[in-house]
């Protein structure tokens, strides 16, 4: 996380699933910008494997569209394809076939000794779950996986497992083959450029700190609010549900993030065991306390089960027991086809102890908002006089924008961040085994069938959502648009 | 101070000095909008007295120019004018004349029969100082000081003495004749919307006070920078200097609002027994630990005397002992013909225990900022990590606009603030008779001879400045234009 220019070191990176969309889209775009913007040294190569039968042209001219497509960098910097295009080496083979795997082998010692790679290997795993066991023991078996003259690293990709027992399992198939200190588990959350902030916004002000706990925080909200369905995802999705698809990474990440302790240092063992201490540290949620939903229509969605009582919005109601956070309530939601597309962290303040200005009986609380997309910005609501006689308050938005402030187009997508931390050997961005086995452990209790309540498209979620909140005397924020767009 | 509209009683406002200055550029266009905004029920009558020979006509037609010269409201308003001339009534006389005040008791009396003023009186003070006792003596001998069946007020304009023996001198003689709470010392200054903004922001706020103190607070700055020379007041200027024109009043107002505790409540009582209680801690500073600054060609200036070491500019550094404030300096400047025209109150935060960005050396600590004038605003320095990898961390202002936010000329005057609230019978905006006393007691040892450092016009202020603050290892904020305009 601490990468600077110069860092990246000489490797391969080898792509399995080079001819999937992930690489299409993402990896191959990611690397592209990565090395527009001097990045990787010339001795970063890059080996697709994939089982299709295609030709080598035929890949690249699908990878080429894809940096045309999906790049961060004007198409004019795309120029440069042609220099990147000759780091790519395409390998056919099926991902059982030990012969496949011999024949990387081959290829990477041709790298080392050609291109300069110097033994350093980092393997990506873009592939369906299923197929991530195959891939690992067929590297151990080959010797592939064993730091040699250089270092290997594995990249695995999401989802990582789909209850404790299958994280659990992977956990230890992985284990088998790679050390734990190998293994860079991704959630591409945690290299969007506002998620950082966050750690940069708790812990280079001195100001949020002092008040940052159960003495000046009245709740937390945190909000993950999809505009869409599930469109062409129905079948992943109906077996998945928004627990696994949100809550159990995304959100969890942003509870921790924004629940932790200062670490002593911001390397990947002293910030994951912070957020570890957090998910220690969450009492077990009950199902009960849920709030559960399904948009109307989502049962006739393309592959969805037409009695399906999959969940596509939840709200959840935290407790940290720490001595930082005892008795703040965290309220948590996430939801597809919600009236806008926004993320939100939002620490509400308690109200100030004593009503010095009688004329204003709804006087509001202080709130931190920070909107991590889209159009990431910070908002801090204050009380301020009304202009004029009389001492009326009025409540205004003191506030930040990353674009206002530094233009468009400067931040760097999620893959570029996290390939590059890979290469450079730094995991604080990814996900720890223990770290994932214990967000499993607390959804598990979770995901027995529910009956969701049905909520209209474009609305705030289902009515019960609002309940909870009203019965603890609070209210959940607006979910509005943040004029600009982003992925989720 | 809790005005709304429907408080203002019925009252004849007596205005010593009406063919004065302060009378026709600020009290009567100050009226004037207010009984324009509905402030003014139509009970409320006006009685200018002064020695001028002048047909009442022509002193109509000076305060009527007054007001379409200086009212805040738009010319077109002035259409009212009309019906507020005809509420005037002008009593030419001689201060010291007895009969002017027997002539002053005849008319009060039958405007309390003919215009139902009901026995409320409001004296207003707009003559030179050296006049003060003359009017207050007479109006006790003719019997027009005492609470009758209505109120009597004074209000005194500044300056308030100008050493502490003057000082109590003059509160011995008002208190012969009224009792302090019908005393009403004016320091325009308190009338300035940002300043009652600033009570507003730290009392009607919850994340502001738990860092406003010893613990997060490195040090404190005020700035009232001028960036005009003496002008035409050059005579009065030579005598007052710095510390009488702005420190005795307006910068220790700025202090005391600043360090003080929260009240119980904002009534004049508990308001100035905070403030006093600042006061009171301010740690006895010596003349030598300030720097004294005389702005290059102020001697020749018209009548300011050739050889003149009146300081025109002053820094000081101020300790309250007490819990709140313990260990924290309090940086105080003023000065005219500086860089630009500002009034600032800084509170610059301690930096981070702890440093996690180590690419970033030069983290700079969190600063709250508020502009008095021109262009009155917010601004919370911070830090945030800069777009793009790595881990580089920038300083960027989260802001708060009031002309943007409320649009231009929506803010009142300061005496239409303050004469609705002696209107009203809030004192809160005024000097009480031993917070005046305790100022002079700070400022007296600071009047004796010294020999001011030349500076440059258009310059921060005399070199010893800056070094006043280095050898603390602290900066000056740089004296910037705010893009806005308004009077000292």
């Amino acid at each position: 996380m601490s990468a600077s220019a110069t860092d990246a070191e000489p490797a391969s990176i080898v792509i399995f699933g080079a001819s999937g969309d992930l690489t299409r889209r993402k990896l191959v775009p990611a690397l592209h910008s990565l090395m527009c913007d001097g990045y990787l040294p010339e001795e970063v190569q890059v080996v697709g494997v994939a089982r299709t039968d295609m030709a080598d042209a035929a890949l690249l001219d699908r990878l080429y569209e894809g940096v045309m497509d999906y790049a961060r960098l004007e198409p004019s910097i795309c120029e440069r394809w042609p220099e990147f295009a000759q780091r790519i080496t395409y390998l056919r083979g099926d991902y059982g076939d030990p012969e496949t795997y011999r024949r990387l082998g081959a290829t990477l010692r041709e790298l080392d000794a050609t291109r300069g790679t110097r033994g350093n290997r980092l393997y990506y795993l873009a592939l369906p779950p299923a197929v991530f066991p195959t891939v690992i023991e067929q590297l151990g078996r080959a010797g592939l996986a064993k730091d040699g003259d250089g270092w290997a690293r594995i990249v695995i990709e999401k989802p990582f497992g789909h209850d404790l027992a299958s994280a659990r399992a992977l956990n230890e198939r992985v284990h088998a083959v790679f050390d734990e200190d190998q293994i860079y588990r991704i959630d591409h959350y945690l290299g969007k450029e506002t998620v950082q902030n966050l750690l940069v916004l708790r812990f280079a002000n001195s100001i949020f700190e002092p008040v940052w706990n159960r003495n000046y925080v009245d709740h937390v909200q945190i909000t993950m609010a999809e505009s869409e369905g599930v469109g062409h995802r129905g079948g992943y999705y109906d077996r998945a549900g928004v627990l696994r698809d949100i809550v159990q990474n995304h959100l969890m990440q942003l509870i921790t993030l924004t629940a932790m302790e200062p670490p002593s240092a911001l390397n990947a063992k002293m910030l994951r065991d912070e957020k570890v201490q957090v998910l220690q540290a969450i009492r077990p949620i009950r199902q009960d306390d849920g709030v559960w939903g399904q948009y109307r229509g989502y049962r006739e969605e393309p592959k969805v089960d037409a009695a399906s009582n999959t969940p596509t919005y939840v709200a959840l109601k935290l407790y940290i027991d720490n001595w930082r956070w005892q008795g703040v309530p965290f309220y948590a939601r996430s939801g597809k086809q919600l009236s806008a597309k926004t993320t939100e962290i939002a620490l509400q303040f308690k109200a100030v102890p004593h009503l010095l200005f009688p004329e204003n009986v709804d006087l509001h609380a202080n709130r931190l908002s920070i909107i991590i997309q889209p159009n990431e910005s910070l908002h801090l609501c204050i009380e301020i006089k009304v202009p004029g006689l009389g001492m009326r308050v009025k409540t205004v938005d003191m506030e930040f924008h990353y674009e206002e402030h530094f233009g468009e187009d400067v931040l760097p997508e999620a893959y570029e961040r996290l390939l590059l931390d890979a290469l450079q050997g730094d995991a604080s961005l990814f996900a720890r085994s223990d770290e994932i086995e214990m967000a499993w452990a607390l959804i598990d209790p979770l995901t027995a069938e529910v009956t969701p309540e049905l909520y209209e498209p474009g609305s705030a979620g289902p009515p019960a959502a609002d309940a909870l909140m009203s019965h603890d005397g609070r209210r959940w924020l607006s979910i509005v648009p943040q004029n600009g767009d982003d992925e989720a």
